[in-house]
């Protein structure tokens, strides 16, 4: 597609993608697509990434069903990062079972207090 | 701090930030920080990022007065990632004079509509 060619991915051939949940605005979680991912996104309105550690496409929620349907997608000034606004099934986006990858708050002077939301539990889904 | 060691910087030695407003949650932008810019910005409590392309520490806001008091900070699961909650002075975070740097939204066919709101004449604010 021609916006493909318009969006700028870094050396490894990604571009950072931020997930929203689009009834509220809360951050689910961020991942990275290549330019395949990024049109296997806008063709299937599921959210589609690239896996980093599998190196492999990613189809989110594939294993868990906890998959994210596209509202939403904004790409950003510079063209190097992606937002999606999404619906996400299942209520949790994260593999630790809290609702958003962001479920660990930082104080000013560096300690960490959990504040997300369990969702499920991940030896349920995935097993061990 | 102990928890900058914590956090995965990737080989260039940064990690990506969203930027959400902590009113509304619309996410502002996505920059990055190095070590050093994220426990400048636990200490001063001011959105400090690295410039990639002027390779510098950059407070955001510096030179246009939009400066980004941070309200609370998280970090991501795979502690690859860091979601600041700010109040954006201004009201505008991009450098093109609109509040969100995601002004741009991409129909499924490739499409792009500009759907973001005006703040600023970036002119009157960076010269030319």
């Amino acid at each position: 597609m021609e916006i493909t060619k318009q969006l700028k991915f870094n050396k490894d051939g990604l571009i950072p993608v931020v997930v929203q949940d689009w009834k509220d605005n809360v951050v689910l979680m961020v991942a990275y697509m290549n330019a395949e991912a990024f049109e296997k996104t806008l063709k299937t309105k599921k959210a589609t990434f690239w896996s980093r550690s599998r190196q492999k496409f990613w189809i989110k929620g594939e294993q868990s069903g906890n998959i994210q349907k596209v509202k939403e997608v904004y790409y950003d000034c510079d063209a190097d990062c992606i937002l999606l606004k999404v619906h996400q099934v299942g209520d949790s986006a994260c593999h630790t079972g809290y609702r958003s990858c962001f479920y660990r708050k930082l104080s000013f002077t560096g300690n960490t207090r959990i504040t997300g939301k369990k969702i499920f539990d991940p030896k349920k889904v995935y097993g061990k």
